[in-house]
């Protein structure tokens, strides 16, 4: 291997972690000063500066996927006027629209402006340091951009040094995470990953799985055979007082890959009825019609949503069905939930 | 079946669904006015109308159990001076001494004042109305005693039908709930219920199961044929600041019950460290040594802790092994956990 200043490296094993970089919008001043991408630490502090000592006050969120809805938050709490500009007309449509218009309308409540299918044109300089924004949806004035386009992963690398590259446009490795040359492992960002409920590779560049991965590869390296089981598709964030978190596959989703799904959508509460502070929960499972085994979950709710989503991705791990689902034996008490939990409520639902 | 009017009624099926009844300690004076159980909320009323109408100052718990912890954060929440009189050194002794000690020092934070190792002798009443206790760790003086040791279940109206009565002392039941006598059917805290891990038929008077078991029965009266496929075992309780949560069995139960087991004990922390209002969470997981398998977790901390339980639990049900949850996909994200979430740095610890 040939590194940049042209010193030449020798290797029994290699790992390519070139990671991804941010996905950008291909229009004219995308470059402009106050305009970020948000990676890193770095990106982080770099914004923060910048916001700092520009007295920010405006800000545009281009795109609604999980880093945009999070920046949201905390641009908000920084007091900055917040406007999110996205192609599609809902922020997490992948969650169904009945769950998306609770995301918008939790954006909505705590101020932040959503312009939905809005394309972005362009970025022009003003005299005094703002940004011209052009978009579908008009031209305005801001202080701030932040690009929240998704990423891709970095693969020019890995092209050329002839890895095979998978159809999602990741590297393509097998469950050892080896590449098609086996001395030459990847992992993270850079790299697919096996969807156990799917059965096809994906490109899922998310921190946990990354850290699964190396790990996974550096132990082959070191001479153990572990395998990655792959993943469930499990994600989950927080923008203001909503939580938000899947796993699985939507119906949609499970259609797509030839299985027949059927879906049911479930009003719950976090906690038992008559206890203080319980929250609205909305949770819908998705099943396969043909042997009744859990395909996937969504939920949507003020508290309890991401600890329901873990124990049914626990559950797609397993292979279990709604039967078992709709009589899990889930630790009751009312700080925690009703008798009946919202997964016993809709499976027990959907099987009927 | 004759009611107590002296009518006859008959039937085709019946349920005998006689519940449980506080379990009484058998010492002098103990139907004294200001000695409360608490089983329903009719109890609950009275204990408070009492506390109200006698201006109680000073409560007196007996039992260390889950109803007794709840009811000291009760007390201490209306002022009460709260003292707990146990029989063994610590509460919750099953889920091991150090995180036992973990509630003795949250109740003792919290203004408890907690009486290990001693045995209740009886109770007299004053001339004030106050009552005095005899203990082993001597005499002093209260305003209310709540009796926390439990429930025996109520099975006389069974015995005498000629119900099958298991070993735990309740009604033993078939996975249909059909007593021995199969028109007969039980349900609820009167009877058994399959525990999954040690495959023995245990004593789990809980509301969730109760619930479960009484659908379960109807349904089947009804026409349908469902099966309660039993229990894990998972408990849960809050008390003040303190969540605590366990699933499946202990490497003690688990030994007890033929099976080889070990366990690891890792702390780790509710968010990500990074996250603010992150707080410790100890746990602690059980695996079959000859199989790897995952036998039961117990969980004490500030947040999370019954989340992580209920994961767990599925994975019970599941079948999982340790080599599963050591790379389970959790949905992640810093306000819900670390990219390696508690359960899988146990799993990998008890791997080792």
């Amino acid at each position: 291997m040939e590194i940049s200043d042209g010193e030449t490296l020798a290797f029994d094993y290699l790992v390519v972690a070139t990671g991804a970089t941010p996905r950008l919008p291909g229009v004219p001043g995308q470059d402009l000063e106050g305009i970020f991408c948000l990676r890193n630490v770095t990106d982080a502090i770099r914004i923060r500066k910048f916001i700092d000592e520009k007295r920010v006050k405006r800000a545009v969120v281009v795109g609604a996927g999980l880093i945009s809805l999070e920046m949201c938050e905390a641009f908000r709490r920084l007091g900055l006027e917040t406007t999110v500009v996205y192609r599609k007309d809902l922020p997490l449509r992948r969650l169904g629209e009945d769950f998306a218009e609770q995301i918008l309308t939790e954006l909505e409540t705590n101020g932040v402006a959503f312009m939905g299918e809005t394309s972005l044109e362009g970025f022009e300089p003003t005299d005094t340091g703002g940004i011209i924004v052009h978009s579908s949806g008009g031209t305005f004035e801001t202080d701030l951009v932040l690009l929240g386009l998704g990423v891709v992963p970095q693969v020019s690398l890995a092209s050329e040094a002839g890895l095979g590259i998978g159809s999602t446009g990741a590297i393509s490795v097998n469950k050892f995470l080896q590449t098609n040359i086996p001395y030459i492992y990847a992992a993270g960002d850079c790299c697919e990953c096996f969807h156990r409920i799917s059965q096809r590779p994906v490109y899922a560049p998310l921190g946990d799985i990354a850290n699964k991965q190396g790990r996974i590869a550096g132990a082959n390296i070191g001479g153990q055979n572990l395998s990655f089981p792959g993943i469930v598709g499990s994600t989950c964030f927080k923008v203001f007082n909503l939580e938000v978190a899947s796993t699985g596959l939507t119906a949609e989703e499970a259609r797509e890959v030839g299985l027949k799904a059927e879906a049911v959508t479930i009003q719950g509460v976090s906690k038992a009825h008559s206890y203080p502070g319980s929250r609205e929960l909305h949770i819908r499972l998705v099943a396969d019609t043909e042997n009744g085994r859990l395909l996937g979950a969504q939920a949507v709710g003020g508290d309890g949503v991401v600890s329901r989503i873990n124990g049914l991705a626990v559950a797609l791990t397993g292979g279990l069905s709604l039967d078992e689902l709709a009589y899990l034996d889930l630790a009751y008490a009312p700080p925690f939930s009703g008798a009946w939990d919202p997964i016993h409520i809709a499976a027990q639902k959907l099987l009927k």
